[in-house]
């Protein structure tokens, strides 16, 4: 396992183990993790703090320069909203744990000249099949999900 | 003026008083505003509050049905991150108050089907042409423009 999503890996477990949506998310620069984050829906009920917004604001505001030359590591496919980030820092490489369980916009990233790699990581999998198997609701609110129910 | 309009506008006026990027969005539900922000990276040194991004903070965790069924407003042309939320959100009405300073991911956001319904405003322009003019760096660094000085 690559140590970065390693440490992403370690980043959704510990949203998980503080009741969250278990997706976490670091930014690399240079070798080094300039940027941490985790899914904060739950433990702050947070619209905004998805793992990957988590990382990016964890990583402070940085020079264009830097986010260019980073790469952008997430358990889970990244939805519309983190995207729209990757797109407007201007990140050119994104590594995804996993898209199975949900697939986000990796061809709008595609085509803007981003590299999207999937993994298919059996234990990004994991993670999120177990917690949508737990908390349905949680989970299609996170993503937006229309459930005429709610 | 319309009122939510000018609702946004006196974020953005919010945000400029407080040393800040004049930028301000709110989200209304049935006529009225559940959210409303302005952008904070100077105020929290915040990559990711944008003016958009935080009226949906500050609009909290909401079903599915009112993001559906809500129209948000925004003084300034969205960029990539927050048509991203948008769309995450599954928002279908958006009015911006001019796109003349910067314009963003407007046919992206037609292209998915969502309304987007620019004013040009004198009002919205003159806040952003002044604030540019002023203070060029900041809005080059806030909206991700490659600047090699930096």
């Amino acid at each position: 396992m690559d140590e970065f999503m390693q440490a992403a890996i370690d980043e959704a477990r510990q949203g998980l183990a503080e009741g969250g949506i278990p997706i976490g998310s670091v930014i690399v620069h240079d070798g080094r993790i300039i940027g941490r984050g985790h899914n904060r829906r739950v433990q702050q009920g947070s619209a905004i703090r998805h793992g990957e917004m988590d990382a990016f604001e964890n990583a402070g505001r940085q020079p264009a320069a830097v986010y260019r030359a980073a790469t952008l590591y997430t358990t889970l496919s990244p939805c519309a909203m983190c995207s729209g980030a990757i797109l407007l820092y201007g990140i050119r490489r994104v590594i995804v744990g996993e898209n199975q369980t949900f697939l986000g916009e990796e061809e709008l990233l595609r085509s803007r000249g981003v590299s999207v790699e999937v993994l298919q990581d059996e234990t990004c999998i994991g993670l999120m099949r177990d917690f949508i198997a737990a908390s349905p609701q949680l989970w299609n609110e996170d993503i937006g999900v229309v459930d005429a129910s709610r």
